[in-house]
């Protein structure tokens, strides 16, 4: 008996011009464009396995090793019926191929990195099961008419069906038909783009994007200049910086735009806090670190981000990660000793020493755990389809011991 | 031989539609016209003694007890010129008159709250050096011309000039002739309005607001709409409520306005942060104060301010200052008890408890020394012209030993 199953896995993305508003929450319809990188999934990524089998009584799902409902209407079943729909139209093109997109799915997912670690899972999470559906039912590989799917289960989402740097163009169509990813550029284009994640500890329990993002659009006096007039030019100015490698411009737009995301949020009635001191403090870390280039006739080095909570993102060229790892612990002491995926390093450990010319008055040091990890990764490639061995289903269709 | 001397006290303010950017930074013209509410000077005030004196070598000035070099050209020099030349029209005019305009004159001026506190000083300085002159020289009192002076020294001290609820009208000419402070109402009008000061510890040196303003008109590209689209209507709208006595939009715009303020600080490059996580605290507990009120169909009972600083102002109807000293109590353990300068507490100390119905988990206990010290005040009067026996200069000319 054959089985109908496929394994995938996708990329977890982090924006440098920042989605925040829906002009349609039910559809994800963004109220302005956004650009992300995609992170390297050799590091961080979701996988999820995907059967289709008639003795099956309904669509199930696992997270992680927990059943999750799949509630009618809800996110998750609004991709799946896509997906299915989509099978559906190759099936009655071809009545060769065998009618699964009437059969009832398992779908088994898990992230490789802990929830805890506060990196939205959603967007990995939604493409890889996007990605894992798209092989089970043998669609056509067409990944901005997939990330349409995608952005139906968690808007940034859609941007992880691409490697490289992704656009996720906001669409004018009511349906959404025209609100999709598109590749700026592919990972081999600047590869050399390198992210530094800070993991933050905080006590308190932020406000939910979901949620958040609306009070903006209903509060804030300040978005929609920012939609109609700082992000379409941002957007084309960082479009052009990533196809130049123009890293200078490609940090001074991400610096801003985090920035105005976060500006937009305290804008908001009440205001809405996702950074708090440790983050401040990475961002005083970075300008000053930045100054000192400048001052010595270069140019930007580094380029924080943060997204709707406390973690810093750092792009910054390879040949830089070193003497950012350097800062970050010099300031927030690590308990675990620095991974160093790209032997930075090699071998030879973190000193804290810090570059000549940095004014160390600009933060003062944490204690231990304030930073809890540092993720050493990079830009990275799209989903990708992985072999039967890699299943997480067993054979019995339902998920794997670990 | 007579002595020409004279003393006087202005308050501080603290503004409820904030001050942030300069059209003209030598004549000190904001981008858009603020309003702020004055405090008690029975609580916080600065006073200042001048004397003119023809013996004395040259115009000299003391503050809080040391020397300060008064600068050719500078604000300082700027303002006591103004006030010699409106001297000399006096006595141009009326021949009659001593000629003291063109003696050199001495200044001493003392705060009676600490610098550390991180209030501002300059605007209650400016105010009462140009009120101490204005007595000295027998001006006609026009508060507004007086606070186009006291501008010059420093922007927010114009309205440092009225008591009561005070707006600065941001003009139109580029002279600056139209810039000027004016009283929307006395604080007769609206005795009630309280203030709690939280004076919040703060590692960081923070960013001057003279050039953070700058910064942020260069770089902000939130700014613009904020001065040309926002603040006109705010203005318009809260000094409506005050003239209604209208807490309820009183307190929404001072907490959007105050929120919209830190948002374009953090939409500068590189961004600039004044509050911090106990900030972030006192507003989450002022707000969760107000959604238990509004919940139980109330309105707002608080409102929070905070400027180029950590430390939070809340604005409140006396009625309810128990309630919030309670709540910053709990959450801001004291070293000291509670200074109750109105009594509300009717001799019974705090007890710590909080309203029925707040959800305590909004935020978490800091513990003592996060929130310094807590100063209860009010809604005040304008400048005081006093005695003879307040004077802070001795009969040599100099500064009384404290």
């Amino acid at each position: 008996m054959t089985v109908y199953q496929a394994t995938a896995s996708a990329p977890v993305n982090i924006a440098c011009i920042k989605y925040w508003g829906k002009r349609d929450t039910k559809l994800i319809l963004p109220t302005n464009s956004s650009l992300s990188v995609t992170l390297d999934q050799d590091h961080l990524r979701s996988t999820t396995t995907s059967r289709a089998d008639p003795s099956f009584q309904k669509d199930r799902l696992w997270l992680n090793g927990d059943e999750e409902e799949i509630k009618d209407g809800g996110r998750m079943a609004t991709c799946i019926k896509e997906m299915k729909a989509l099978r559906r139209q190759l099936e009655d093109k071809d009545p060769s191929l065998p009618k699964i997109s009437g059969y009832p799915v398992h779908i088994c997912s898990r992230n490789n990195f802990p929830t805890a670690a506060g990196l939205a899972s959603s967007a990995s999470g939604f493409a890889a099961l996007v990605a894992s559906l798209a092989a089970l039912y043998q669609l056509p590989t067409d990944a901005s008419r997939l990330s349409l799917i995608a952005r139906q289960g968690s808007g940034s989402a859609c941007r992880s069906l691409f490697g490289g740097f992704v656009a996720w163009q906001m669409g004018e169509r009511p349906d959404g038909s025209d609100s999709y990813a598109v590749q700026v550029a592919p990972r081999e284009h600047w590869p050399d783009i390198h992210a530094l994640i800070c993991v933050v500890s905080d006590d308190k329990k932020g406000t939910s994007s979901t949620s958040g993002m609306q009070r903006t659009v209903e509060t804030s006096t300040l978005l929609q200049h920012r939609i109609k007039h700082v992000v379409p030019e941002r957007m084309r100015a960082i479009s052009e910086a990533i196809l130049a490698r123009d890293f200078d411009a490609f940090a001074r737009i991400t610096m801003q735009d985090s920035n105005q995301f976060h500006a937009v949020a305290l804008d908001t009635d009440p205001p809405i806090f996702y950074m708090n001191d440790v983050s401040r403090a990475i961002i005083a870390l970075i300008v000053e670190y930045n100054r000192v280039a400048i001052a010595n006739g270069g140019k930007l080095r580094a380029a924080y981000t943060y997204d709707a909570g406390p973690n810093a993102v750092i792009y910054a060229p390879k040949e830089n990660i070193k003497e950012i790892v350097e800062l970050i612990v010099k300031y927030f002491p690590q308990a675990d000793a620095f991974k160093d995926p790209f032997g930075v390093f090699d071998g030879k450990g973190v000193t804290g020493k810090v570059v000549e010319g940095f004014n160390e008055a600009v933060a003062k040091p944490f204690g231990v755990g304030a930073v809890k990890n540092l993720i050493h990764t990079r830009v990275g490639d799209g989903p990708r389809t992985l072999g039967a061995e890699e299943s997480l289903l067993g054979e019995n269709g339902l998920p794997k011991r670990i």
